[in-house]
């Protein structure tokens, strides 16, 4: 079967490109100030009918692009190689970093054990590396040296979307309301590093990444999201969870977590590291568990630091540590209508019980920001106790924890490790914007992660709505990255359609987001569409939309003949009564009131 | 064909019942002051593990209902006769209206001479009626007399949905931030009538759609939501256009607008009031242009005018009038990036440029009221210069545009004829409360009723995701109701299937905003749904969602056997890591810190 895993797979991803870009785009690279920054973009050319807007008539817009070499007919990719060490070059250089013989992890040297009787490990293992013996190689600590690394000034381009070659028009957009955020007109790399520096920004990027493509989490840059993937015991395998990564992050996935529960998960996740060009989170705990039978209450500290290394020497960019769970604090949470509803939440709530003592995650946490730095993995600090209901929301057990996260984002800074703050959760629409600035308060401006938050209960079935709603106003009020909720949320695990449904729900809440914020060229891609559908551009609307094949499968099952593009009227409206078709024969005709 | 539309759609409709019903909930009437008033509610019954939140451990939850008889299992709906004229009796009583012998628009009665020649009229026609001479029969008259109408009691029952029998655990909410909004605990008839009587509220009820279930559309009620249908030149029958009302209620429509513009328009409108619970609402222009082949410089205030007395004789509850796109305004909305986008707004200016004059509809508006006030059509003032992009959004000619609806509202007014506002279109989110505001100041307090507003132009396929986001915001800040858009919106007519989903997200909009102004009330199903999820009564959750086919079809794709309904934890998370589960477990051991 995994034979079969590894032939199928590839010859679908790796297809004879061309069509594996996304329609209607080209991918380029935008190079920095050495030759091995090279910065991906999807390229949009149109040509105008007017030379108005541009001299020679031809626009071209580049939009931010997480989708890595899979969109690159360019590119060979094979999956049982994995993608190539973009990053290696700058970890070496930087000497502060080495070579280790052998995992340090025990759980992982039995893996690698394993692997001489079963088939589905990833062919081409690298080795691991670790900090030298004291060191530290987050970029935070590098950002506070003042070091502009590579990574820095690929966000920096990355970030500015080259929107300095747009014409005018385009350029043109609503000063918008940034509630406190200070987007500078071009992102420089100095800035990037300053944003590190004040733990305002993170970079999640493990030296065992160095596949990934380097991006920014913060409240100062473009709005990101996150989509999750992961089999559990019910269900799902290594190739379903990797095609999903990669549709993820076709779509947009900015960062992707693996939440996988099942069997085999650190294989899983050696495949989705290695073939992975975005930031690959996990909530560690769940595999810890999963080493004890599921059983919580024998979870240890020791196994869950075994977790940690094993974890960071494959790559994992991100933790999410549940460490504000304090026994203290779970009194509150059982008066509340839902409880505890994160599952790393309630695992440690169940081994505090069982136990009758402070979570391990919180009494070690100093020993964690160790590991951290020897790596560079990001802490995303888990709110264990976010509401599961809007009957919960904001309540005394949400603050309470996060005000620990608080204190331990300063310890973690203490250490330069970077920190983001998870967050809720379901919240009505009036309580976001004071659950942004309690976060903002007593997490000294780590920016914040949320899922969603979903505005209301009563949807199940359709809670990437509800929580595009409730995350395009937390974003705009501060939150820098968004985790996605699928159609499947509180019903089951996502499959390939609903990872594409809560992708292009939370870009949407993001993109808002951005717009309302002011966020400098964030309109352009809206001007540049709407400038196309204007002039009945179908094929240009469609390739700057979020999702070309769904808006261009849409009119082709409309108007299935060829001639649908010339057509100068929607099927909405049909020819007579095509609005923007009448609009502009007004413009061809006099003006109004100067004709007779 | 048309003899298969009549056999085969009556059969789905009214199929033997009892599968009719909404999955988990039945029908009950709510009995008012007189035997007539019979207010239709979603009952959902459930009983609980615990005695303590309710004293027999049943709870019962009234759930507001749009779907009429067609969910009613004890009704027997037979589309070719409609519904029974609920409100026949009230209307017949009030003694101001008189029954004509024959249709008073010249254009209904050559029609009506066709009809002996096709099939595909409606067989049972009602005789129209009309105020007797120089008489007012509108909602707003009877409110500023004083009187307290059937209407108005029904819509205080239906408004409060039993409330005042739910458990105190349900009943709690958060305060909420009603930003302007005023809403009582209870709503009383008394209260519908100052509402009504102030403006603040309309209820669109034309005397001769007596079929049609009261409801009140106003910022201190529930958040109301619209689904437009109708066919097209390009697609679409009668048939269709009927089972997507029907549909559209099902789901949660609160009014539905027939938009077509194909052939036919006269009897599909027809075959939809007869059958419609909800009031319908018409862009009569449409109609207009159809009559002079599509060409606007042929259209004519004197048959306009026909077509608006044809109309309001067949019942149609609301007009779209567009009436403030003033010739001086065209100037300003040819500077803009796309132009004028609203369909009747382009068709009034092409006949302005043509004729070189004001709007028919703005030089004519006092006759428009007459006709108004003798069937009580409500107004719904069309933005015909809405922006059709984030570009246009807030632009000089939409904002002249809202002046002039307001100076209409106070003409329409002084004649009590009912008016709300209709708003834009496509708005970044941090402007949204601008517009409101706005509309609030110039249109004096009449209810605003936007589309969307859509929060960004960047993704065709997925715009009721944009219009939902938009929406939500909208609501909380004082819309009163919500035009819903769907993922075709921009691409082409919406299928069955897309009205479902434009219906739930925006009912998902419209309730996130009910929340956030802390409605009274508001949140118990949020509680009661997620009480259920807690104790994993799978069924009772999804009975109280806003689709529970939905949300039980994909729980039983992933557990497909019969003992889905007992499993203690959900397919997201496998048995070992459902966080409720686990949660619910340490209840039932020691509180943490009191077990060693």
């Amino acid at each position: 079967m995994m034979k079969q895993f590894h032939e199928d797979t590839n010859a679908r991803i790796s297809a004879p490109s061309g069509e594996a870009a996304v329609i209607g785009t080209r991918k380029v690279y935008v190079a920095g100030s050495r030759p091995d920054i090279r910065v991906p973009m999807k390229e949009v050319v149109q040509r105008l009918g007017d030379a108005e807007t541009c001299e020679d008539g031809l626009l071209k817009i580049h939009l931010y692009d997480t989708s890595g070499p899979f969109t690159d007919p360019g590119a060979s990719v094979d999956i049982r190689t994995g993608l190539s060490a973009m990053r290696g070059g700058w970890i070496v250089e930087r000497g502060d970093s080495e070579i280790l013989q052998a995992p340090s992890s025990e759980y992982a040297r039995q893996r690698l054990e394993r692997h001489r009787q079963e088939n589905y490990h990833f062919p081409s293992l690298r080795v691991p590396r670790r900090a030298t013996q004291g060191g530290n190689v987050t970029q935070m600590h590098y950002a506070r040296l003042g070091i502009v690394t590579p990574e820095m000034e690929f966000i920096a381009i990355r970030e500015n979307q080259r929107r300095e070659t747009l014409p005018d028009l385009l350029k043109k957009q609503h000063p918008g309301d940034a509630r406190g955020a200070s987007i500078p007109g071009i992102i420089t790399p100095e800035f990037v590093r300053d944003e590190v520096a004040a733990g305002r920004a993170v970079i999640p990027c493990n030296i065992n990444h160095p596949e990934s493509e380097p991006m920014i989490i913060g409240r100062n840059f473009l709005v990101k999201i996150n989509a999750n993937i992961g089999n559990s015991a019910l269900s799902s395998s290594i190739d379903e969870e990797v095609e999903k990564m990669i549709w993820a992050i076709r779509w947009g996935g900015d960062t992707v977590m693996d939440l996988s529960t099942g069997q085999n998960i650190h294989e899983t996740r050696e495949w989705i590291i290695r073939n992975s060009p975005v930031p690959i989170g996990t909530v560690p705990i769940y595999q810890a568990l999963e080493k004890v039978g599921g059983k919580a209450e024998d979870l240890s500290w020791e196994m869950f630091r075994d977790t940690l290394i094993e974890q960071a020497e494959q790559g994992v960019d991100y933790f999410t540590i549940h460490a504000g769970v304090r026994r203290n604090l779970l009194e509150a949470a059982q008066r509340r209508l839902t409880g505890i509803v994160s599952r790393g939440g309630s695992i440690m709530a169940r081994w505090c019980q069982a136990h009758g003592c402070e979570s391990f995650l919180y009494t070690h946490f100093e020993e964690i920001c160790e590991i951290a730095k020897a790596y560079d993995v990001t802490f995303s600090l888990g709110d264990g106790l976010r509401p599961g209901s809007i009957f919960d929301a904001n309540d005394e057990a949400q603050i309470a924890e996060l005000k620990t996260l608080g204190e331990l984002t300063q310890m973690a800074w203490r250490h330069d490790v970077q920190v983001m703050i998870e967050g809720p959760g379901h919240v009505p629409l009036h309580l976001i914007q004071e659950n942004m600035e309690l976060q903002l308060k007593y997490c000294h401006g780590a920016p914040f992660y949320t899922l969603g938050p979903l505005v209301t209960d009563i949807a199940p079935g359709y809670d990437h709505i509800t929580s595009a709603i409730g995350g395009a106003m937390m974003a705009w009020c501060g939150t820098a990255m968004l985790c996605y909720v699928t159609p499947k949320e509180h019903l089951g695990l996502p499959d390939k359609n609903d990872v594409r449904e809560g992708i292009v729900a939370h870009k949407i809440a993001a993109h808002a987001a951005d717009l309302a914020k002011g966020h400098p060229g964030a309109q352009a891609r809206d001007n540049a569409l709407s400038k196309a559908r204007y002039e009945f551009r179908w094929q240009d609307q469609f390739a700057l939309g979020l999702d070309p094949e769904r808006a261009m499968g849409i009119r082709r099952a409309l108007l299935p003949d060829d001639a649908e593009s010339k057509e100068q009227y929607c099927t909405m409206c049909g020819p007579d009564f095509c609005s923007m078709k009448i609009t502009r024969s007004l413009r061809e005709g006099a003006v109004c009131g100067k004709s007779k």
